[in-house]
Protein backbone atom coordinates (compact mmCIF):
# COMPACT_ATOMS: atom_id res chain seq x y z
CA UNK A 1 0.00 0.00 0.00
CA UNK A 2 1.35 3.73 -1.08
CA UNK A 3 0.83 5.99 2.11
CA UNK A 4 -0.76 9.25 1.88
CA UNK A 5 -1.00 11.81 4.89
CA UNK A 6 -4.27 13.38 5.26
CA UNK A 7 -4.75 16.27 7.76
CA UNK A 8 -8.47 15.92 9.48
CA UNK A 9 -9.85 15.65 12.92
CA UNK A 10 -12.61 13.54 11.60
CA UNK A 11 -12.59 10.07 11.70
CA UNK A 12 -15.86 10.14 8.64
CA UNK A 13 -14.12 11.52 6.42
CA UNK A 14 -10.86 9.27 7.02
CA UNK A 15 -13.00 6.38 6.59
CA UNK A 16 -14.43 7.30 3.23
CA UNK A 17 -11.24 8.25 2.31
CA UNK A 18 -9.71 4.72 2.76
CA UNK A 19 -12.63 3.11 1.36
CA UNK A 20 -11.81 4.97 -2.14
CA UNK A 21 -8.24 4.48 -1.45
CA UNK A 22 -7.90 0.55 -1.12
CA UNK A 23 -9.40 0.27 -4.23
CA UNK A 24 -6.03 2.22 -5.54
CA UNK A 25 -3.59 0.99 -3.12
CA UNK A 26 -3.51 3.79 -1.44
CA UNK A 27 -3.75 4.12 2.37
CA UNK A 28 -4.35 7.23 3.84
CA UNK A 29 -2.93 8.10 7.15
CA UNK A 30 -4.29 10.38 9.56
CA UNK A 31 -2.07 13.92 10.15
CA UNK A 32 -4.06 15.69 13.16
CA UNK A 33 -2.34 19.05 12.27
CA UNK A 34 -5.15 21.65 12.75
CA UNK A 35 -4.90 24.88 10.39
CA UNK A 36 -6.55 27.90 9.80
CA UNK A 37 -9.30 27.76 7.16
CA UNK A 38 -9.72 30.39 4.95
CA UNK A 39 -12.92 32.39 4.33
CA UNK A 40 -14.01 31.74 0.53
CA UNK A 41 -17.26 30.47 -0.96
CA UNK A 42 -15.44 27.88 -3.12
CA UNK A 43 -14.42 24.76 -1.09
CA UNK A 44 -11.78 24.16 -4.02
CA UNK A 45 -9.88 27.44 -2.21
CA UNK A 46 -10.11 26.51 0.74
CA UNK A 47 -8.71 22.97 0.63
CA UNK A 48 -6.13 24.39 -1.45
CA UNK A 49 -5.07 26.97 0.78
CA UNK A 50 -4.99 24.63 3.29
CA UNK A 51 -3.02 21.76 1.84
CA UNK A 52 -0.46 24.51 0.88
CA UNK A 53 -0.50 25.67 4.81
CA UNK A 54 -0.12 21.84 6.55
CA UNK A 55 2.57 21.43 3.95
CA UNK A 56 4.41 24.45 5.38
CA UNK A 57 4.27 22.84 8.68
CA UNK A 58 5.01 19.40 7.81
CA UNK A 59 7.35 19.42 5.05
CA UNK A 60 5.90 16.27 3.62
CA UNK A 61 3.31 15.48 0.78
CA UNK A 62 -0.22 15.47 2.11
CA UNK A 63 -4.44 15.78 1.42
CA UNK A 64 -6.48 18.37 3.14
CA UNK A 65 -10.51 17.77 2.62
CA UNK A 66 -12.93 20.67 2.47
CA UNK A 67 -16.46 19.84 2.02
CA UNK A 68 -19.57 21.68 1.70
CA UNK A 69 -23.30 21.36 1.33
CA UNK A 70 -24.62 23.87 -1.09
CA UNK A 71 -28.66 24.46 -1.14
CA UNK A 72 -29.94 25.98 -4.26
CA UNK A 73 -32.83 28.08 -2.43
CA UNK A 74 -30.85 29.28 0.07
CA UNK A 75 -28.24 31.07 -2.60
CA UNK A 76 -25.50 28.31 -1.33
CA UNK A 77 -26.11 28.10 1.82
CA UNK A 78 -24.13 26.95 4.11
CA UNK A 79 -21.85 26.77 1.75
CA UNK A 80 -17.88 26.56 3.01
CA UNK A 81 -19.14 26.89 6.09
CA UNK A 82 -21.46 23.65 6.72
CA UNK A 83 -19.42 22.62 9.32
CA UNK A 84 -19.94 25.56 11.82
CA UNK A 85 -23.79 25.94 10.55
CA UNK A 86 -23.92 22.35 11.69
CA UNK A 87 -22.37 22.74 14.91
CA UNK A 88 -25.03 25.47 15.65
CA UNK A 89 -27.61 24.57 13.67
CA UNK A 90 -27.72 21.04 13.32
CA UNK A 91 -30.32 18.91 10.46
CA UNK A 92 -33.15 20.37 12.41
CA UNK A 93 -32.26 24.25 11.51
CA UNK A 94 -32.26 23.43 7.80
CA UNK A 95 -34.94 21.98 7.91
CA UNK A 96 -36.73 24.91 9.72
CA UNK A 97 -34.93 27.45 7.27
CA UNK A 98 -36.46 24.94 3.97
CA UNK A 99 -39.52 25.39 5.54
CA UNK A 100 -42.37 25.66 2.69
CA UNK A 101 -39.71 26.07 0.12
CA UNK A 102 -40.54 24.48 -2.80
CA UNK A 103 -36.92 24.00 -4.50
CA UNK A 104 -35.23 21.02 -2.32
CA UNK A 105 -32.37 21.39 -4.44
CA UNK A 106 -28.94 20.92 -3.21
CA UNK A 107 -25.41 19.79 -4.18
CA UNK A 108 -22.58 18.34 -2.01
CA UNK A 109 -19.07 19.15 -2.94
CA UNK A 110 -15.50 18.23 -1.86
CA UNK A 111 -12.66 19.27 -2.55
CA UNK A 112 -8.72 17.09 -2.30
CA UNK A 113 -6.40 19.46 -1.84
CA UNK A 114 -2.67 17.92 -2.47
CA UNK A 115 0.62 19.59 -1.64
CA UNK A 116 4.30 18.15 -1.98
CA UNK A 117 6.19 21.76 -1.95
CA UNK A 118 6.21 21.52 -5.68
CA UNK A 119 2.82 20.70 -6.91
CA UNK A 120 -0.20 22.10 -5.72
CA UNK A 121 -3.64 20.73 -6.78
CA UNK A 122 -7.16 20.30 -6.53
CA UNK A 123 -9.28 17.68 -7.23
CA UNK A 124 -13.42 17.82 -6.65
CA UNK A 125 -16.38 16.06 -6.50
CA UNK A 126 -19.98 16.96 -6.44
CA UNK A 127 -23.03 14.83 -5.77
CA UNK A 128 -26.70 16.34 -6.71
CA UNK A 129 -29.88 15.71 -4.49
CA UNK A 130 -32.00 17.35 -2.72
CA UNK A 131 -33.20 18.57 0.92
CA UNK A 132 -35.91 16.11 2.66
CA UNK A 133 -38.42 17.63 4.96
CA UNK A 134 -37.15 15.16 7.77
CA UNK A 135 -34.10 13.41 8.63
CA UNK A 136 -34.03 9.67 7.54
CA UNK A 137 -31.56 7.47 9.27
CA UNK A 138 -28.97 8.17 12.07
CA UNK A 139 -27.24 11.22 13.23
CA UNK A 140 -23.80 10.17 12.46
CA UNK A 141 -22.10 12.56 10.53
CA UNK A 142 -23.28 16.02 9.31
CA UNK A 143 -26.42 16.24 6.89
CA UNK A 144 -26.38 13.07 5.74
CA UNK A 145 -29.75 12.22 7.23
CA UNK A 146 -31.53 15.05 5.04
CA UNK A 147 -29.37 14.62 1.93
CA UNK A 148 -31.27 12.32 -0.88
CA UNK A 149 -29.05 11.57 -4.01
CA UNK A 150 -30.48 12.19 -7.07
CA UNK A 151 -31.92 8.61 -8.33
CA UNK A 152 -31.71 7.18 -5.00
CA UNK A 153 -34.60 5.85 -2.20
CA UNK A 154 -32.17 6.35 0.61
CA UNK A 155 -30.54 9.10 1.80
CA UNK A 156 -26.56 8.90 3.14
CA UNK A 157 -27.46 8.14 6.78
CA UNK A 158 -29.70 5.36 5.91
CA UNK A 159 -27.54 4.14 3.28
CA UNK A 160 -23.64 3.61 3.43
CA UNK A 161 -23.34 1.38 0.58
CA UNK A 162 -24.63 4.27 -1.50
CA UNK A 163 -22.69 7.07 -0.44
CA UNK A 164 -19.65 5.12 -0.54
CA UNK A 165 -20.92 4.18 -4.19
CA UNK A 166 -22.11 7.87 -5.46
CA UNK A 167 -20.61 10.61 -2.67
CA UNK A 168 -18.98 13.97 -3.45
CA UNK A 169 -16.06 12.78 -1.69
CA UNK A 170 -15.76 9.30 -3.19
CA UNK A 171 -15.37 11.09 -6.85
CA UNK A 172 -13.03 13.67 -5.36
CA UNK A 173 -11.01 11.11 -3.81
CA UNK A 174 -11.13 8.70 -7.37
CA UNK A 175 -10.06 11.51 -8.96
CA UNK A 176 -6.57 12.19 -6.45
CA UNK A 177 -5.94 8.79 -6.43
CA UNK A 178 -5.94 8.30 -10.32
CA UNK A 179 -3.69 11.05 -10.69
CA UNK A 180 -1.09 10.22 -7.43
CA UNK A 181 -0.87 6.62 -9.19
CA UNK A 182 -0.16 7.77 -12.80
CA UNK A 183 2.15 10.27 -10.61
CA UNK A 184 4.13 7.56 -8.83
CA UNK A 185 3.77 5.16 -11.35
CA UNK A 186 6.45 2.93 -9.17
CA UNK A 187 5.07 3.07 -5.80
CA UNK B 1 -10.18 66.62 14.04
CA UNK B 2 -7.44 63.76 14.70
CA UNK B 3 -8.03 61.42 11.75
CA UNK B 4 -7.65 57.72 12.64
CA UNK B 5 -7.72 55.28 9.63
CA UNK B 6 -11.07 52.80 9.48
CA UNK B 7 -10.09 49.62 7.25
CA UNK B 8 -14.02 48.61 6.07
CA UNK B 9 -16.04 48.17 2.83
CA UNK B 10 -19.32 49.10 4.83
CA UNK B 11 -20.71 52.71 4.65
CA UNK B 12 -22.85 51.62 7.13
CA UNK B 13 -19.90 50.99 10.20
CA UNK B 14 -18.46 54.49 8.50
CA UNK B 15 -20.91 56.71 9.48
CA UNK B 16 -21.89 54.68 13.16
CA UNK B 17 -18.41 55.20 13.79
CA UNK B 18 -17.89 58.58 12.97
CA UNK B 19 -21.40 59.48 15.15
CA UNK B 20 -19.26 58.00 18.00
CA UNK B 21 -16.00 59.74 16.61
CA UNK B 22 -17.18 63.59 16.78
CA UNK B 23 -18.17 63.44 19.97
CA UNK B 24 -14.14 62.72 20.92
CA UNK B 25 -13.09 64.91 17.61
CA UNK B 26 -11.58 61.75 16.06
CA UNK B 27 -12.58 61.43 12.71
CA UNK B 28 -12.70 57.96 11.01
CA UNK B 29 -11.39 57.72 7.53
CA UNK B 30 -12.51 54.62 5.18
CA UNK B 31 -9.77 52.63 4.15
CA UNK B 32 -10.20 50.35 1.30
CA UNK B 33 -7.68 47.02 1.78
CA UNK B 34 -9.87 43.91 1.91
CA UNK B 35 -8.36 41.38 4.12
CA UNK B 36 -8.58 37.75 4.84
CA UNK B 37 -10.99 37.50 7.92
CA UNK B 38 -10.27 34.77 10.35
CA UNK B 39 -12.30 31.75 10.97
CA UNK B 40 -13.09 31.91 14.96
CA UNK B 41 -15.84 32.22 16.96
CA UNK B 42 -14.49 35.32 18.92
CA UNK B 43 -15.43 38.35 16.76
CA UNK B 44 -12.52 40.25 18.83
CA UNK B 45 -9.52 37.19 17.76
CA UNK B 46 -11.37 38.30 14.25
CA UNK B 47 -10.71 41.83 14.66
CA UNK B 48 -7.25 41.67 16.35
CA UNK B 49 -5.75 39.37 13.37
CA UNK B 50 -7.36 42.16 10.78
CA UNK B 51 -6.30 44.88 11.89
CA UNK B 52 -2.46 43.34 12.49
CA UNK B 53 -2.72 41.89 9.01
CA UNK B 54 -3.83 45.12 7.19
CA UNK B 55 -1.35 47.26 9.19
CA UNK B 56 1.78 45.25 7.68
CA UNK B 57 0.01 46.01 4.21
CA UNK B 58 -0.55 49.94 4.98
CA UNK B 59 2.15 50.56 8.23
CA UNK B 60 -0.12 52.92 9.35
CA UNK B 61 -1.92 53.11 12.66
CA UNK B 62 -5.62 52.11 12.05
CA UNK B 63 -9.19 50.72 13.12
CA UNK B 64 -11.23 47.01 11.97
CA UNK B 65 -14.56 46.41 13.10
CA UNK B 66 -15.63 42.40 13.18
CA UNK B 67 -19.11 42.49 14.67
CA UNK B 68 -21.55 39.58 15.37
CA UNK B 69 -25.03 38.73 16.52
CA UNK B 70 -25.01 35.96 18.42
CA UNK B 71 -28.65 34.27 19.05
CA UNK B 72 -29.05 31.78 22.19
CA UNK B 73 -31.15 29.51 21.23
CA UNK B 74 -28.62 29.48 18.16
CA UNK B 75 -26.01 28.38 19.99
CA UNK B 76 -24.33 31.28 19.13
CA UNK B 77 -25.17 31.10 15.18
CA UNK B 78 -24.68 33.52 13.16
CA UNK B 79 -22.08 34.82 15.18
CA UNK B 80 -18.50 35.83 13.32
CA UNK B 81 -20.12 34.15 10.38
CA UNK B 82 -22.90 37.18 10.40
CA UNK B 83 -22.38 39.17 7.25
CA UNK B 84 -22.15 35.95 5.26
CA UNK B 85 -25.07 34.40 6.63
CA UNK B 86 -26.89 37.36 6.05
CA UNK B 87 -26.02 37.46 2.42
CA UNK B 88 -27.36 34.03 1.99
CA UNK B 89 -30.49 34.17 4.14
CA UNK B 90 -30.85 37.31 5.33
CA UNK B 91 -33.21 38.02 8.19
CA UNK B 92 -36.60 36.07 6.79
CA UNK B 93 -33.89 32.69 7.39
CA UNK B 94 -32.86 34.01 10.82
CA UNK B 95 -36.78 34.70 11.36
CA UNK B 96 -37.70 30.95 10.11
CA UNK B 97 -35.09 29.31 12.11
CA UNK B 98 -36.57 31.06 15.46
CA UNK B 99 -39.70 29.91 14.04
CA UNK B 100 -41.75 28.44 17.38
CA UNK B 101 -38.66 29.47 19.70
CA UNK B 102 -39.97 30.63 22.87
CA UNK B 103 -35.98 32.09 23.84
CA UNK B 104 -35.73 34.97 21.71
CA UNK B 105 -32.25 36.48 23.41
CA UNK B 106 -29.44 37.73 21.73
CA UNK B 107 -26.31 39.56 22.04
CA UNK B 108 -24.69 42.34 19.23
CA UNK B 109 -21.02 42.23 19.54
CA UNK B 110 -18.74 44.69 17.72
CA UNK B 111 -14.79 44.30 18.12
CA UNK B 112 -12.60 47.20 17.21
CA UNK B 113 -9.22 45.95 16.43
CA UNK B 114 -6.19 48.80 16.47
CA UNK B 115 -2.71 48.16 15.33
CA UNK B 116 0.06 50.67 14.83
CA UNK B 117 2.91 48.73 14.92
CA UNK B 118 3.81 48.59 18.71
CA UNK B 119 0.27 48.38 20.01
CA UNK B 120 -2.38 45.91 18.97
CA UNK B 121 -5.35 46.69 21.24
CA UNK B 122 -8.96 45.36 21.19
CA UNK B 123 -12.22 47.16 22.03
CA UNK B 124 -15.63 45.41 22.68
CA UNK B 125 -18.63 46.82 23.03
CA UNK B 126 -22.13 44.86 23.58
CA UNK B 127 -25.87 45.26 22.47
CA UNK B 128 -28.37 42.62 24.51
CA UNK B 129 -31.69 42.48 23.10
CA UNK B 130 -34.35 40.10 21.63
CA UNK B 131 -35.28 38.80 17.97
CA UNK B 132 -38.38 39.91 17.04
CA UNK B 133 -40.82 37.38 15.28
CA UNK B 134 -41.43 39.93 12.06
CA UNK B 135 -38.94 42.74 10.40
CA UNK B 136 -39.92 46.28 11.39
CA UNK B 137 -38.60 49.13 9.55
CA UNK B 138 -36.12 49.63 6.57
CA UNK B 139 -34.13 46.84 5.44
CA UNK B 140 -31.02 49.14 5.49
CA UNK B 141 -28.69 47.54 7.44
CA UNK B 142 -27.81 43.61 8.31
CA UNK B 143 -30.15 42.18 11.34
CA UNK B 144 -31.51 45.84 12.29
CA UNK B 145 -35.08 45.01 11.67
CA UNK B 146 -35.37 42.00 13.62
CA UNK B 147 -33.14 43.30 16.59
CA UNK B 148 -35.33 44.99 19.41
CA UNK B 149 -32.55 46.02 22.27
CA UNK B 150 -33.53 45.53 25.61
CA UNK B 151 -35.47 48.55 27.00
CA UNK B 152 -36.56 50.00 24.04
CA UNK B 153 -39.81 49.90 22.11
CA UNK B 154 -38.48 49.85 18.94
CA UNK B 155 -35.99 48.28 16.57
CA UNK B 156 -32.28 49.25 15.21
CA UNK B 157 -33.84 49.35 11.82
CA UNK B 158 -36.97 51.95 12.98
CA UNK B 159 -35.44 54.30 14.98
CA UNK B 160 -31.32 55.29 14.25
CA UNK B 161 -30.90 57.36 17.59
CA UNK B 162 -31.83 54.52 19.55
CA UNK B 163 -28.94 52.37 17.63
CA UNK B 164 -26.69 55.80 18.11
CA UNK B 165 -26.90 55.58 21.31
CA UNK B 166 -26.94 51.69 22.94
CA UNK B 167 -25.74 50.27 19.90
CA UNK B 168 -22.67 47.32 20.10
CA UNK B 169 -20.67 49.88 17.71
CA UNK B 170 -21.46 52.76 19.89
CA UNK B 171 -19.77 50.78 22.95
CA UNK B 172 -17.05 49.53 20.95
CA UNK B 173 -16.12 52.75 19.34
CA UNK B 174 -16.07 54.83 22.67
CA UNK B 175 -14.18 52.33 24.43
CA UNK B 176 -11.54 53.21 21.32
CA UNK B 177 -11.85 56.72 21.43
CA UNK B 178 -11.51 56.91 25.16
CA UNK B 179 -8.12 55.15 25.01
CA UNK B 180 -6.83 56.56 21.65
CA UNK B 181 -7.27 60.43 23.23
CA UNK B 182 -5.45 59.39 26.52
CA UNK B 183 -2.89 57.86 24.25
CA UNK B 184 -2.49 61.04 22.04
CA UNK B 185 -3.34 63.69 24.66
CA UNK B 186 -1.40 66.22 22.42
CA UNK B 187 -3.93 65.04 19.03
Amino acid sequence: MTKVLFATSNPHKLKEANDVGKGFGIEFEQLKVPYPELRDEDVGKVAEDGAKHVYSIVKKPLVVDDTGLYIDALNGFPGPYSAYVFKKIGCPGIIRLMNCIADRGAVFVSAVGYCDGKELKVFRGECKGTIIEEMRGPQVFGYDPIFLPDGEKKTFAEDDIIKDRVSHRRKSFEAFCRWYLTKNPGK
